[in-house]
């Protein structure tokens, strides 16, 4: 039985996720390149949400189109957990690793008000 | 400046994201509707790695494999939580309802060893 | 009206869906970017059909499967040819170039059996 | 060897592709399910070029970005071609029915200037 309730870190969700898979017996389908792709549709369903809207509507979202925003964020984390639970990475470090390279790869003097490819400033 | 190391937490991770874009006077390109692009251009730079890799083989990465997963699972995570402030979601909270709605669709003992969606079961 | 029928090639279908977005209003919604991103969610929905799916399964598809593969497959083309369209690219010419191209980065004898990336191959 | 020169329909590049697979011995590669993924991939890679450019910008490309898009609406065609050979799926008539059943879904009079899902409409 999943435990219920308000998850309160990654860790916690981690441990939620493998005994909600382990209870369905879904690990069989739980591969690194399926999760992969299941996130990448998660991902899409997103982004659905907002293909037809211009940017300024994407920051003022009526109540309905909110509650969908959620439920496809929600959907995101748990694949992308679900995927660094299998092949044991640890997210948070990960990504403190590419915190630090985005800062060297962007220094803030240089791509003030611009986005672009780091390879792509003169 | 970004501070140095290790994140701890997510609501962490969101304050370091808000400074590094701050900085860099990234928020004018940062609508809910591009992070979502972006976010989905990150998932299909994850899933590029597993395309031509058999299920078996995504679950025994070699070593600069392993490293390009992390960092692409980091910048999945970097977005998603930008996402989630932008539109002042809490990405566990919203989890957290998403997996009591999962175990509702999702019965265990209805769905054990399929991988259909929730509408597809007899 | 949509003229009825079969339609024969891309200048057709590319005549057919000016047509059919004129008729709606809905050239407005129609720019490249956000374009681009319901060609990426159709995608992600031809995707989804095959995510649980072992490789062998997916060439041995039930009809149900198949005829929705068969509609997300329509929509990607759909919206393939009203980028192209709309950025006046003639799709068959970009694509003999970037056949010859490939074919100069991906030397048969070079690559044979072989599914890496141009640059990764020694 | 690949036939040189401009690809003049949809039949042509099926033939030219199954060429250039077999050259390659690629097609063990080549599942529905591997295809639909590099197809995503593609169609990511084509987001990425638009995800900072506002709409107007997406419309008036610069010459290298206007180069990239080319490139990538070819691939995404590649692999569109590709998975509809390998299920002997005619594309054109695919997409002939599926303009049918928009045409049906979405009665000009009914959705002119807006932009919702068949089922969203009042």
């Amino acid at each position: 039985m999943e435990a219920a309730g308000q998850i309160r870190d990654l860790e916690e969700l981690k441990h939620r996720l493998r005994g909600f898979v382990a209870e369905r017996d879904w690990a069989q389908f739980h591969s690194p390149k399926n999760l992969a792709m299941a996130l990448s549709v998660e991902a899409a369903e997103l982004t659905e949400i907002f293909q037809w809207l211009t940017e300024t509507q994407s920051m003022e979202l009526d109540a309905a189109r909110r509650a969908r925003v959620e439920a496809e964020l929600a959907d995101v984390l748990v694949y992308l957990v679900r995927i660094a639970d299998r092949l044991e990475i640890d997210l948070l470090a990960a990504t403190s690793r590419k915190l630090a390279e985005n800062a060297r790869k962007y220094p803030a003097e240089r791509v003030r008000g611009q986005a672009l490819k780091y390879d792509e400033y003169d």
